[in-house]
């Protein structure tokens, strides 16, 4: 299966609709400026909408899940069996992301890459099997280059898939797969893992230890270094579900579809789509900064600046989600307030 | 007129409810702590409103509007006209907490506590005229006696008069009002108005400082110190809008009604309520940090730790609407997620 598609152009910013959006915000009955960032999304929107009057009334969630290999190393507070039950949480409504996803009115789908063990069918879940979960990266290579290319194509066809939408929210479950975005994280920004490695779950302080060294032991044998290819990075040390969003992402990007990037996990696909085309960027905003500590270390390396820091450390989407009614609001602002013309509101001295 | 309801106790907080709050986020299908400060939120409206699953169903919002004597010192970007001007604006639904308040399906009322100029009656607007504006703080005493306890007696009834309420928000519209605030906070604070003072609704460096010394002026001619009542700082130092704001959450605090307090003006509010009664600061959310530099040190000092940092500095109550959505995911979150037990999910390790 070719990956070449990820080498279409980036879809081009509309910057009428940016100066339109500007100028708009100029004459608003408030003080310039005085809506801080909601301003600048209110711009920004309207310059990946290619509309003076952005909206989000279509948003997307689509969860990846996924089992890793990595996980017989110990580097999780959970067991593996929790990703295929997590994902019946999912398609029941009881996740975080689901009830997230129903008080939004947001459509959400479940795309399961391949877990350990098979999951019966499930309402909104699509079962893919690429493969039983990534292989372990610190004996093997996570991915072949079929399946990479496979689970890259399951994030596109995940974009390709949907009718109507004006932003989308990738979400994530899989046991260990901290392990896996610290492991690619580390390697494409050459920093030692020790710097990016967290408690995911809940690990202990001697736990974060073990997971440091398992993923540095990893990446020395398989001689990583941040000059090689990043889709060769991506299939040394996985996910599968990590892969998808990174061609989710690289799909709206191509599209035009602004996207809102979760946490950690997101981030790192959101940096692995970065390396792939660097324009890409201008089509993700990110919503929140994970308690997670290396995510500052990744998001500065994209010069991101979070939404929300709110400790959150979940992942499925739901930094993003609860971020979302943010942007609704900076488009609600920018399209319903008066102008000072219109209220017949004095200026400023 | 008196003020001695300012007096009347704090309503308990339910340590039961709080209690089995907590017990119900160390079950939901999500690893201990992962939702961060949402879980925290959910516990303390739990807390707040005796009810294990908490919910902000009706959030009532009041704008309170009053002109300001300081005005004439040459404090403000806008003109003083500007007040009156925006009240009309509320009311016909163009200003930022307007549109706000319409997506969030809020009541908003507008209780215009006095104006320098006379304004014609407008749809959900109550003309209190208790004075035309407060009095020039640089010159005398902003408020009487009399004025003070209409004003703080204004907020007591706009609580009091409230059917179905489970959140309170309270905005403000006055121009020069942000040095009202200012002098406020540097007497309570016991610091300089210059490390308070800040541009406002657009002041330039040199616009900033002339504030600041307008306002050191102002204290020491009214010989004003941090041991003297907090009552008589207020009534020396104004405004209208800001004692209905502090009667308001004092009565909030007294009816066990939870109050999302919005920005500076606000802030200062909060901080003269919480020196009337230190209790009442149990029932105050802090919805953002304002871009408004002295914010930082008023929230400090009542260990305030806002949800939101987006550079908003506008006041009118829209921080805490831009930052209500957050409560409401929290108590979404809290009552709609399944425990392990109902999902049939594996605990950690």
């Amino acid at each position: 299966m070719p990956t070449s598609w990820l080498n279409k152009p980036i879809h081009s910013l509309n910057l009428a609709s940016a100066e339109q959006a500007a100028q708009r915000q100029e004459q608003l009955t408030k003080p310039p400026g005085s809506l801080g960032r909601l301003e600048e999304l209110a711009i920004t929107l309207a310059t990946l909408q290619g509309n003076e009057n952005p909206s989000i009334e279509n948003p997307n969630i689509v969860v990846f899940a996924a089992d890793h290999g990595i996980a017989n190393e110990g580097v999780s507070a959970f067991p593996q069996v929790v990703t295929g039950e997590m994902i019946r949480n999912f398609s029941r409504g009881g996740a975080a992301i689901s009830v997230l996803a129903s008080a939004l009115q947001a459509p959400l789908k479940v795309i399961n890459l391949g877990t350990a063990h098979s999951i019966e069918d499930l309402p909104s879940v699509r079962h893919l099997n690429i493969a039983p979960g990534s292989a372990n990266f610190a004996k093997e290579s996570a991915m072949t280059n079929e399946t990479l290319a496979q689970a890259l194509q399951a994030g596109k066809e995940a974009i390709d898939n949907m009718t109507t939408v004006d932003l989308f929210i990738a979400g994530e479950m899989g046991i260990a797969n901290t392990s896996s975005a610290t492991a690619l994280a580390a390697v494409l920004l050459n920093e030692d893992a020790t710097l990016i490695a967290g408690p995911g779950t809940g690990l202990d302080t001697e736990g974060v230890q073990h997971k440091a060294t398992v993923i540095n032991a990893a990446i020395r044998k398989h001689g990583l270094t941040s000059t090689i290819p990043p889709l060769e990075v991506l299939k040394t040390l996985g996910g599968l579900e990590i892969a998808a969003i990174t061609g989710a992402y690289m799909r709206c990007a191509q599209k035009g579809i602004p996207v809102l990037v979760d946490g950690f996990i997101s981030s790192v696909a959101a940096l692995v789509a970065s390396r792939l085309q660097a324009d890409s960027l201008a089509w993700m905003i990110f919503s929140h900064q994970s308690a997670e500590p290396g995510h500052s270390r990744i998001l500065q390396a994209m010069d991101a600046k979070p939404l929300l820091n709110l400790g959150m450390r979940l992942g499925e989407g739901s930094g993003a989600a609860v971020a979302l009614p943010l942007l609704q609001s900076a488009c609600t602002l920018h399209n319903g307030m008066a102008t000072f013309a219109e209220a017949e509101v004095s200026a400023s001295n």
